[in-house]
């Protein structure tokens, strides 16, 4: 596998400051020509499930071979390792805190900690990997670099469970595991999971009931609630051009149920 | 007209998933090599008419070429059409809800129904077709592809009127079609609507009287008041380092009257 | 010095509006292929220092002969002058209001004022000086115009002065003077201030005094307030995974005191 050339960020550093523009501007020094893109900077502040949700939904789409790098960390600096992974699909740099493992997930090649990064010059802060270590291992990558030079061979990633949905005598018993910035509520119940035919499946979020399958939100009129299999192929509960988080009060954790509507 | 090689995207998505990030991946993978402009994904969830505006006060100053992908779009999945324009400038894909028009204005050469898109094997859901159907589309365009490729040519672009101001006996009577990020107040009254010299102008705002027409913000004291042609050549009501759309509780369709000053 | 072909942007022009994409689509248009990489634009709107202290604390870590372009600006359209600085390391572009001072510092080699930019047919607006005068200036320096083609030479830049901690009889007194998006306190006091060593250190900020210290922030466990070196060789108090500046009431410009601990 080659490099792409492409290198995507994702952090919880917010819009504001210059943290993330430091990121760019060693990549562009240390791997020239290289393209950045950003996946997200708005990753709630230290939520590792978030960022962890957000790059696995978005690093697929991007060509073989991209270097992702994600920095969520609220152990910077301490004794969490700093690895590098090369996945099926590209390359995926980071801290070991579970961040990095559902965007990985069974298509782990080879796993290092990064200790090193030959070339690069930049003095190790304790407060800043994104800039210091992790954007100087990306560049090298990048630029064609092999990731046993980045330091030892690594066993395993550490897992952040999202456990899929399980059947019970209630029905499908899953739970919130997201909630993007419409208030679409995401579900851990892939289509596959469902009991029966989509209009025969009644969704149970608290105490609320949403009776059947849409196909897309408009299905509905504005301001009602629906359940539906959104674009990553999950469940999801939403309302349509409004906010069903808000409306039914679920956060991630929150437990959905689904079944299949009983005759008579 | 030859593809400029870049492609410029607008969404209601936000700033925290991955949703845009998903759009470029595709892009990327589809058009390697394309340069992926951010206009805004911050535009008001579902608020069509705000991204017709943000659309077309920046496609102008793009590369003769540019694609611009445009995604407000609360009838993703539903009977609405998505569309790919021709303009004289570059091209324009979207849903055909409105969102294209006021950026495509008088410009239009090309319109035809996107129904599938030549060598893109991305799978088509139903509540994301900024990922599945537009980013294929407009790589498509980038890469040198034919409208005609992408399905049946159409007549008619969805239009979304914003009518401009119109003479009556009170004076020039319009209304504010934009709110900024600064709170300056954009309406829809041209430099040529003006009834008379700057200085003999009286705009009203509500019950709120600003005499005369300043030519930058700073010609009054912060905290001030003022009306001035702004950067799109429209009458602006902005008060100096500070929020004129709260200060007047002004907002989308508040009627704004310009006359000028009577003698005596 | 070469132009990198790299051109930043710093603005307050926030994340909704079509500001900031209107300068990216004129430098598109005016220096084709140039890689245009966003500092912030989530500068609070107005606040000079705050975007001085950003764009000081990204811009080293670019290429070698980037441009950087910076707008906070006021006073745009106003007797302020428009300038153009070669520094060492790159060149720096914007309102001569204060904004470019910090980033720039003592590694000024040349500066004028922008009066016209060759080649560029952007008429001028009086309230959008960043589309109209700052990208264009910008594009012809990145395509490897000369810095006197723009205007006269001046002597100064306008400063806006950020002194560091001076020392008294009470130990190092310093001031906030940056909180970032964490929330986190970024002091004047450098690491060569430190009256001794680190774990005899005491901070004040208000009434609350912090005991020595740390290497990095999960050094303490979460929620608890600690003093440390940041990124940027500055004294920063932070809370581990919360936000030191809301618990202490503290902003720009509030007192610190760093003294050496009294034996006992």
């Amino acid at each position: 596998m080659k490099p792409s050339g492409v290198v995507t960020l994702l952090t919880d550093f917010g819009p504001a400051d210059g943290y993330s523009a430091a990121m760019k501007g060693v990549l562009l020094t240390q791997s020239p020509g290289v393209v950045v893109v950003d996946i997200s900077h708005d990753v709630p502040r230290h939520d590792i499930a978030a960022g962890a949700f957000v790059l696995a939904s978005a690093a697929p789409y991007f060509p073989r071979g991209t270097v992702h790098v994600a920095v969520v960390d609220p152990g910077v600096g301490s004794h969490r390792s700093a690895v590098a992974v090369r996945a099926q699909s590209g390359w995926f740099i980071g801290p070991d805190n579970g961040l990095l493992w559902q965007a990985v997930g069974e298509s782990l090649v080879d796993l290092v900690s990064i200790e090193q990064v030959p070339g690069s010059a930049q003095e190790l802060s304790s407060t800043f990997h994104g800039r210091d270590l992790f954007a100087p291992a990306a560049a090298f990558i990048a630029r064609g670099g092999a990731l046993p030079d980045l330091g030892p061979s690594r066993k395993k990633l550490t897992e952040l469970g999202v456990p899929w949905a399980k059947r019970s005598d209630r029905g499908v018993e899953g739970v919130v595991i997201y909630v993007d910035g419409f208030g679409n509520i995401i579900t851990n119940i892939r289509r596959a999971d469902l009991p029966t035919a989509a209009d025969r499946v009644v969704v149970k979020v608290g105490e609320t009931l949403i009776r059947g399958l849409v196909s897309c939100y408009s299905d509905v009129r504005p301001g009602m609630l629906c359940s539906l299999i959104g674009s990553e192929n999950l469940l999801e509960i939403a309302v349509t051009e409004g906010d069903a988080a808000s409306r039914l009060g679920a956060s991630r954790g929150t437990p959905v149920v689904c079944r299949a509507i009983r005759k008579g």
